[in-house]
């Protein structure tokens, strides 16, 4: 019993460890690759198996591989889904042997096929004697035609009836040498015996596959691998040969690409599919980027087959009794880089730090540096707006905008009387929107109302009526307060403080927003019940008769049957003889009471509350199904993208076509139709100067500016941290600094104009952001589509900012839309708002037993009650922060509030890890900086962290970020590891060869 | 560079196939495992790592395996979830020279860790010299306590605050001969040194996982991996110990499992991580069943290495630049066995025939066969009806049974005069169903009304009433001669005919009676707006007001304002003073004319039509979404389980709650509330005699009864196939003939007590099945819980059709029930009734493009435009089904069409080939019986097929099955290979050593 060590050699008593000698072929293939630069390409590998046919011998194409192994199925017509290519180890170590004992020739200068067959069998003559009949066989099969399955039938074949033609594809039927004799004859009667050995490149009969070109990186070189089991062979045969250059031979591919490797392997008939996992494992390696390369540059078998013995290495193995190997593995989301085999290296890490959020010190140095950042891409942003997706975003924001603007309107006419009012939102909103887009520094924010700037002007207002000051003047004094604040902060780039928003800041509020809208939506909807209330019992017949009668008339009378009699034989009240013409108004004053089931009963409005809940929670419905379309698997992307883009449109549409049909008078959306001032007493240009006003009101603006300014500061920068986060893959950069000064400059514009101010709104921008997304083409077969980012332009919000000025215009389309409708697009942004937030993660993960819980990064590296600890806090802040929100008299802290929630992370330091922290949060800046300065001891305990300053010197933000945070590579206890630890290289290195 | 070829030795010159050489492995590795009859166990495996922890050194639980692998995360409190334990092959391979090299003892007997110790430095002491210091390295390790994380923390750290500790758990921290000094001085100062080798087993302060120890198999031993790295140690240390008998050598497991097999690598510090993935490599292996049996039975160490190499060439390989090592691999939903690597033969395939559906040949042979085979069940049938489970289904089943009926009672009673009504149709579907749940073959099956039957109700009454017989007593012997004819089909066993019901046929019927269900829910939705219309302008007060009015004053009548002065100025019409008593009906008759805006109009009934919309839609929506909730991963398994189990009672339960609260009145279910017939003027029972009727109608209504046989017949037969079908699981047997026998019994009462005649309904009878399904608790943790079959139980359908009967005394809770709820749970059965068929996803694939498609079997093997063909043939069978059914004249008929789809798909073997109907349907019985007389050339031609007999001999059905069929083993390409070929057996396997 020799053959136990067959495969893996052990030199019995002198232990050699495996580690070492894996260490020697790294370095020996390191070696190659670095020291040899000829001149390598991406391969793309076709398998073909030999098959018979019809009595006649072909190459069938039966797998291949851009990256990923696709096959063909057995019915010979069709292509299974790319995945993952898995072979057991047998028949790669079966390879291995085969390669080591097999021809090998790597400067092949050969033009056509026959030549290869002569090359190969010289080849194999070499290591021992082939019989003259093996070497025919050989040659036989070469010359088969080769069969792609993108291949209309050529000929029309005698077995068409049915399928039958199924049962011989795909997977070999021996081949003997009687077949190859007949083909031989037959091709020799068609007249292309072997001296037609190059075949035409454009044969008339043989179409490439030019679609699946598109699918191959350019400049790819083919490998083609042949399988085949021939009942006469004796032994196996195996060749491996590279050409010296790429050519095309023959017509061996089944697209227009230059061969360039030939594997060759035919094999005596053994166990079925066996060859078949042969040339998948050989496929495997060729498309492997090490070993291509090797493949392209060895200059030798041993060159080969350390690069066999490479690859091997690094394959993951899966033990038998727990996985199916018949499984069609999916390509993973992400694959490692592979660059590691190449060199010792490890590869920069990606440095996270934003350069725009550093001070620059000096005065509008960030400004400038936004502005020069923005510039070029200034062409870029409107070119990069002509894409179908972008009308479908902007029929979606356009309502989206539209309506949460007309409500705001309303109630601000409401609570000023009417000195700002529907018509002058409108206005702001389309000029600040205008101008944002076209100056912003980040054009995808969508600026709109807010509620705290809602309640700022409440209290503006309140403040000069009850000193009977001129309320616009005053306000106008706010304004140019607030904008001289402004400036300030954009002069000393004290923007670059948004550096300490952390995910928690940022996620409670946006989180906290899309509740806000979620609930509203449904209070709104619900709402409906109050102002239109159903009869419970519509069966009865409403009555809504109610008469004035005379007051001692009263207990008698009987309304229903004899209504007017009454006073026809009732003339004891005075000089009023006919009741009925007295108005309910009058009765009372007249003596008169008034009587029957109408008086005092609610209207009610039958079928709306009911109608306006199926349409509202329609329209969100049928929007959701229509996005989550994009996933599904049914019609082709084309249809999918494009249902998906337009879905809020779509439903919005159908939903509006239903009430139409309908007719049930559900309420309806209103806008103002003519261009004047809310109230008829109010010029458009407001003069800061009013006589009524005392002259220190000039000073004194300056206190409820502040206030402003923080409550203008925090909605727009936060929403601008949460538009800009890394999530997003933008790629034009963002500009705090920029978007500041623009906000500054429509805010003293609306001041002089007594329009409402506008700042970022956020759940609208991340609608807008999220309309605008993009995703890869697939790349090579089975690769998953990345996210690439998004549409990055001007063009959207522009047009949504003049759609929303045309508003007044549109009215005849725009009364068409009922109310809920827009209650559930408002529904649907607060509920995608919510998607793929890690907070709304963690609150679900407190729902779930362990063993359910997904594999989050974080859940690995921190304790599971750390993380409910942690979410709990968070919950605990969105709740203080609901509180202040829903109380209007307060809600005008909420800004202040959410600053707060950077105190309160900043708190948690001392409950929690260093490392905690970086799994559910990110370090705030300080850590950073702690850290760069204390490598020696990273994890510093909590105690000593806890003396801090809160805010540190702004200046220390300009040193480098720590560079490894977020890198899975470096856990703690590499950090922690004692210096003596070497990396890579163990104390028994230097023994190696 | 002599390292080349260090793992995988290939003479060079003699090349030698891997493949002898692994066979040779298996054949050594078979012969051991059958000759050799030592006892073995299941292998649990526990993975302990060294690892620092506050000064002292511990072997820490990392991993543990049951079958699939389960790491504690690195915070050091977590279970990951379990997964395949994918390694690198690099480790793999490490792994085996190490065990080359190392320690080995086969029969160990020692009882402590201190012994242990010793053996493992004796037997390392017989191959190399080991210094001192190693030894005392070795033996310090072994005696370091064992730490598992389902312990309390056992001394409150002084590091407690914040998950400081994670940075040190898991993970091992390099340890070094002076930790050890200083944990064996603090273990002496404990007053437990060396000395105290036998831990008591009890020991107060560690508490074994006892929960734990229910997903281990019973009489499992447990196998100890222990890796660890050592600064001091010079070079690798591996040792593989078995223990002569399993024993508890010391606090070792976390369960009380006692010790086989330790397995010892300690080493020098190298890469991260290396070590583990050793010991992962290792506990791989200990727990594959092949390998561990070769543990348990091995002599010698070349029996280990052979083992080791037998079950590496068993594993699964996947390529570096294909899968990323680092993603946890779910366990798969099945593990191929892995008998195959124990022995050659290949494991008998399963007998697919089904014997009940023989032909016994002897007269009411099958019903003998169906009572023997049901009789032993007879007392767990009612004992498996005690479950949770069982209250839900008969909570949903009863309200989804009692309603159709009720519905079904009322159309009977309109068609028949009253002769038969609602309250026939309770008592007989109590009766019936009590009646089969008791005696029925198939108890799961529940009876019901069907259209056809209806209509042949109706056609019979028709006749009787235009021909002035006695309906009853002529129904009566209708009822008689189909109960002879139906006896003759049991006493003949003809219901084995029900084996040419193919799934086509099935599908095609399931799915149509399903898809009517769904249409007919939301048909009645939406026919109660024809009922309750709604009023579209509800702002508008409705006015019903209607006078009667003389006729030549209509014109200038103003009702609104002075309705009842128009009479009192005028007397010109003739008696008539007082128009306003006149009645609406008599007003033409007296002259007048009707006038006022609510003549003739119809009442409007507000908010009923949209409210039942939004609760027929909300009830399907909840039950759903409930039912789903079952998959998801919030809440504990019995909580989501019983949610699951309840969810339609839960959906009813709400929506009825939600009706109340509105108060509006929308339609309700009316259940009469005394028993007696619907007609006063029948009695109960019925004699079949009748004064009215001619005497040839005794005779006669033979011919009607042989309609009612087959309508019968096919309902309840295709039913039983669909409730028997294998994907279902049933393992009480099935009984088709006694079910006939049953159904026969209760047409026999019903004809005599004037009652309508019910059959199988079949979409009832599967909601019934789909709330009875089990799923196996978790067994190993990561195994895929499977589908058990279903609670097959008497004891549901007698508490529903007890419950049914008593619906008369439940008037008051039943007149709550709102009927939209109920065509909700309709809408819910149709929908999940469609669920899972074949049918439903070709349907599905052809909206697909192809590369999205699922990897379903049959898109491997036959051509998507012949599955694409299929499912048209399909669909046109269901449509013509369809209008059949949908024609209220011609549904009679329906039944016959059913069979006729039998007949469609024996066509379509002259479209399909048998390849192609055995992937995409299964073979009816004369094909299989072809096979088995034609052996030799299996794939026929089509068609050679089609002179063959559609019906072909009853007497054939008796042959066996063709028992390759579904074996996905045996291809096409194999059943035709050239008998030449030889399997398993190369030309070259005599060459083996």
């Amino acid at each position: 019993m020799n053959g136990m060590n067959g495969s893996y050699e052990v030199k019995n008593g002198e232990q050699i460890s495996h580690r070492k000698r894996s260490l020697a072929v790294t370095e020996f293939i390191q070696g190659l690759l670095t020291k040899n630069d000829d001149e390598t390409h991406v391969v793309f590998c076709q398998l073909d198996t030999l098959t018979k046919k019809d009595e006649e011998v072909i190459w069938r194409e039966s797998a291949r591989w851009v990256k990923y192994e696709e096959d063909v199925e057995e019915n010979g017509k069709r292509w299974s889904k790319p995945h993952v290519a898995s072979v057991t180890l047998h028949n790669v170590l079966e390879l291995r042997t085969q390669m080591f004992g097999g021809a090998l020739v790597l400067d092949a200068d050969v033009t056509n096929i026959p030549q290869l067959a002569d090359l190969i069998i010289e080849e194999l003559s070499k290591n021992k004697t082939i019989t003259e009949n093996t070497k025919s066989l050989i040659r036989s099969s070469l010359l088969a035609r080769h069969v792609h399955p993108h291949l209309k039938r050529r000929r029309i074949s005698t077995a068409d009836s049915g399928g039958n033609i199924i049962t011989q594809c795909s997977m070999p039927k021996t081949s003997s040498a009687a077949d190859f004799a007949k083909m031989k004859a037959r091709q020799h009667a068609e007249g292309r015996g072997e001296t037609n050995g190059h075949l035409p490149e454009s044969s008339p009969l043989i179409k490439l596959n030019k679609p699946f070109m598109k699918k191959i990186p350019e400049g790819a070189q083919v490998a083609n691998v042949w399988v085949g089991e021939i009942e006469d062979l004796k032994e196996p045969i195996t060749a491996f040969i590279r050409l010296d250059k790429p050519r095309a031979i023959g017509d061996l591919t089944e697209v227009p690409l230059p061969t360039r490797f030939i594997f060759l392997h035919l094999s005596p008939v053994g166990e079925p599919g066996h060859i078949f996992a042969i040339g998948r494992a050989m496929s495997n390696m060729m498309v492997d980027v090490i070993f291509s390369e090797v493949a392209y540059k060895a200059k030798s078998r041993e060159d080969i087959m350390h690069g066999f013995d490479e690859f091997l290495d690094q394959t993951t193995v899966l033990p038998p009794g727990q996985w199916d190997p018949e499984i069609r593995l999916e390509p993973p989301t992400k694959v490692p880089s592979q660059e590691g085999r190449r060199r010792f290296e490890s590869i920069a890490e990606e440095e996270h730090s934003d350069p725009t959020l550093v001070r620059t010190g000096r005065l509008f140095g960030g400004l400038i540096e936004d502005i020069k950042r923005k510039v070029p891409f200034y062409i870029s942003d409107f070119k990069d707006g002509f894409h179908i997706q972008c009308l479908g975003a902007v029929l979606f924001m356009y309502l989206a905008t539209l309506t949460p603007n007309i409500t705001f309107g309303a109630l601000l006419g409401q609570s000023t009387q009417h000195y700002m009012g529907t018509m002058e939102c409108i206005v702001a909103v389309a000029f600040v929107n205008l101008v944002f887009a076209l100056f912003g520094g980040q054009p995808l924010i969508i600026m709109g109302s807010t509620g705290p700037v809602l309640v700022l002007e409440i209290i503006l207002y309140t403040m000069c009526r009850d000193s009977d000051w001129d309320f616009l003047p005053f306000r106008c004094l706010v304004g140019l307060w607030s904008a001289l604040f402004l400036l300030i902060i954009v002069a000393f780039d004290l923007s670059a403080l948004v550096r300490y928003i952390t995910r928690f800041t940022e996620e409670s509020f946006a989180c906290l927003i899309a509740i806000i809208f979620i609930v509203e939506s449904f209070k709104k909807i619900f709402s409906i019940a109050d102002t239109h209330p159903f009869n419970t019992h519509p069966e009865i017949p409403l009555d809504y008769t109610c008469f004035c009668v005379p007051s001692n008339q009263s207990s008698v009378y009987n309304m229903t049957t004899v209504p007017l009699t009454t006073y026809a034989f009732n003339s004891t009240t005075d000089t009023i003889t006919n009741w009925t013409n007295v108005q309910r108004e009058d009765c009372a004053r007249l003596g008169g009471v008034l009587e029957g089931s109408g008086c005092g009963t609610t209207v009610y409005h039958d079928n709306v509350f009911f109608l306006s809940f199926i349409i509202g929670v329609g329209t969100f419905g049928v929007a959701w199904a229509l996005v989550n379309m994009k996933k599904s698997t049914f019609f082709p992307t084309v249809v999918r993208q494009t249902i998906g883009d337009f879905a809020v449109f779509i439903s919005i549409c159908s939903m509006v076509l239903l009430d139409v049909l309908l007719g049930v008078p559900t309420p309806k959306l209103m806008v103002p139709n003519t261009i004047q001032p809310s109230r008829p007493d109010r010029p458009w240009f407001i003069s800061p100067y009013s006589a009524h006003n005392p002259w220190w009101v000039w000073i004194a603006t300056a206190l409820p500016a502040l206030v402003a300014v923080i409550l203008i500061f925090m909605d727009q920068q936060i929403t601008a941290v949460i538009i800009n986060r890394k999530e997003n893959k933008l790629k034009k950069g963002c500009g705090y600094h920029l978007d500041l000064t623009i906000t500054t400059f429509c805010l003293v514009v609306c001041s002089f104009f007594g329009l409402p101010w506008y700042v970022a709104a956020t759940v609208r921008s991340m609608a807008h952001v999220n309309s605008l997304k993009m995703e890869s083409e697939c790349t090579a077969p089975g690769e998953k589509p990345v996210f690439l980012g998004c549409r990055e332009q001007r063009l959207t919000p522009l047009i949504i900012a003049i759609l929303n000025g045309c508003s007044v215009f549109m009215t005849s389309i725009l009364q068409l839309v009922p109310m809920p409708v827009l209650y559930g697009v408002f529904l649907y942004m607060g509920v995608s708002a919510l998607r793929g937030m890690q907070f709304m993660d963690r609150m679900m993960i407190m729902l779930m037993p362990a063993k359910y819980q997904p594999d989050h990064m974080y859940l690995r590296h921190v304790r599971i009650k750390r993380v409910h600890l942690f979410t709990f806090f968070q919950i605990l802040c969105l709740g203080i922060l609901w509180a202040i929100k829903a109380i209007k008299t307060i809600s005008i802290v909420f800004p202040v509030m959410v600053l707060g929630t950077c105190f309160v992370r900043k708190g948690m330091e001392r409950i929690f890890s260093k490392n905690e922290l970086k799994w559910l949060d990110e370090l705030m800046p300080e850590d950073k900086m702690m850290k760069q300065e204390d490598e020696g001891e990273l994890i510093v305990d909590d105690d000593d962290m806890d003396d801090e300053d809160d805010d540190g010197p702004i200046e220390f933000l300009q040193l480098k970020k720590y560079r490894k945070i977020g890198s899975v590579e470096h856990m703690p206890w590499n950090l922690k590891q004692d210096s003596k630890t070497k990396y890579r290289k163990g104390p028994d290195d230097e023994s190696i060869v």
